[in-house]
């Protein structure tokens, strides 16, 4: 039997357990060409929800769709000469146990690291903060890193990563407990709590040379205060814009755009980590030597059981999740 | 006699005559280490209103104060070893016959140019196209550009750079008189009028395959529109915001921000021309040469007489300007 959520009903505001339906099927049989993948780890991301109000870097979501995620699994029948039984591989095939898939929407993991880490910090979550931070963001030893949703998995990794370019670095993240983590486990020279109010005055007093950098996965209040205190030829990192993807009626764009863009010559991009795959060999075996050496803490938060991917990925924007959210198939 | 504008006031919505006040004073006696400047050239720009607002690129305009611009002026007195008399000079003495100023402030012109290009197209104008778009937005042949308030100083230089370089160039300007010189007379390919309505529909008309650069002089309504018109990984250049410069309540910012800067990988980046004068010989020869041989129209719009620059500052603001605005004193 193949169990399945899919993807119900476009949600108006909050996403909710009726966004998403369960659903138990055949395991479907691959044709030629295809190789039959049994999912072991699915990806809980802030993007999974954007990919429902429209078209991104890929299309919007339809109703009645299997629901789709980043997955990790393992190969269990191949009509392909690429793969065999028991590799491992990646891709988006979504939230179900079976899917049946050509070899080119794959990619095979060849390391003998654990599913854990393949699933996030060594796959697409690590990746897009090592190239974002680095390559998008340019930060020199000395620049002040700030970084939103910090204690998340893009976020978590982005910061300790500036830590290791000898960068200070701040994060933003929803209570004191997250705060308190940042800075006495990852070692983030300070934190603010963006839900105790005051973001602009608490991020001044945290940032007291400028902010150089800025590592933007959430957009809303906590880019408009950024943007106040950026220094000249700062850049900004937009990765994503996570306060606004579970509302009904998005926040107005930021006072400062254009404005403080131009006078203080300041630098927005966007990027998709898809973009540096040419160099992801080099960088994943960075991440897994700087992880293996403790020098970047990998945080896991790991549901268990299929059932539980709603729930997962709900929670994530209730900001429940501290480090890398996966579910264990 | 040095007859000059003071900056009176801070203006609340538009600025007025009241904005400055006509001042009578001595000539000034250069001090060692200085020249004695006699002014020839005042250019005109948006930029001098924002500068009332606030620091920006360089320190807020303080009532009392002489009113700041560029200027093209003779020496006429030397205390230094660098310059002598008759040297045709440029820097920011702002809007009066004299200054006595050390060097370090002034850059000396060695072109035969005449001063009507040495004050726009051939200075701090020309070189913003220039650099801005080549540099900035890094336009291929074939691209899409879209340059707003096509029909001023920069943005008419910015459309046929972009030209010269094998784009197809859309221009927006106020009024279809305008319109209709930007493609009859310099070339663009289309041109949209703000002011006549539905901007993002005649937008979307006028770019058949989405932008890929767009040069932002105004901020605005056009910012928006163009960014719902981005191309994947489209670079959008923070020249200006012209459009809120002169109102007393700006706008908000632009919804777009960050969401689809993520979502297409956008880059909105904001410069200033100084960051690029290391290679202005080079630029400027490029310019000299190509207005010279006919490929480029450096549009003039001179005013007769120190007494009117409020009249033709104040003017830029309703967009009754062609070109490049300057006063002859």
């Amino acid at each position: 039997m193949n169990r399945q959520w899919l993807y119900a009903k476009q949600p108006v505001g909050k996403i909710g357990k009726d966004t998403f339906q369960w659903h138990e099927g055949a395991i479907p049989v691959p044709r030629d060409g295809e190789v039959l993948v049994r999912t072991r780890m699915l990806s809980l991301d802030p993007a999974n929800r954007a990919w429902m109000m429209g078209k991104t870097y890929r299309d919007a979501l339809e109703p009645g769709q299997v629901m789709s995620g980043f997955a990790i699994g393992e190969v269990v029948e191949a009509k392909s000469g690429g793969l065999k039984p028991g590799d491992i591989v990646e891709g988006d095939w979504g939230w179900q146990d079976y899917a049946a898939l050509p070899t080119r929407r794959l990619t095979k993991r060849t390391t003998d690291a654990p599913l854990e880490l393949l699933i996030g910090p060594l796959s697409v979550t690590g990746l897009t903060a090592y190239f974002g931070l680095l390559e998008v963001g340019q930060p020199k030893p000395g620049d002040t890193v700030l970084v939103s949703a910090a204690a998340g998995a893009v976020g978590s990794m982005a910061g300790q990563i500036a830590r290791l370019a000898g960068c200070r670095v701040v994060g933003t993240a929803g209570g004191q407990d997250k705060c308190d983590w940042l800075v006495k486990e990852l070692g983030f020279d300070a934190a603010v709590d963006y839900k105790a109010g005051g973001v602009f005055r608490a991020l001044r007093v945290a940032c007291p040379n400028g902010i150089d950098v800025y590592f933007d996965n959430t957009g809303g209040p906590v880019l408009d205060a950024a943007l106040s205190l950026m220094n000249l030829k700062g850049r900004i990192v937009c990765c994503g814009n996570v306060s606004q993807y579970d509302v009904e009626k998005p926040a107005p764009g930021p006072m400062a755009v254009p404005g403080l863009v131009v006078t203080k010559r300041l630098r927005l991009e966007g990027f998709i980590v898809m973009d540096f795959y040419d160099r992801r060999a080099e960088a994943e075996a960075r991440l897994a030597r700087w992880i293996s050496e403790g020098r970047i803490k990998a945080e896991l938060d790991i549901f268990d059981g299929l059932e539980r991917a709603p729930e997962a990925l709900i929670g994530l924007f209730e900001g429940n999740n501290r480090g890398k959210r996966a579910v264990r198939v």
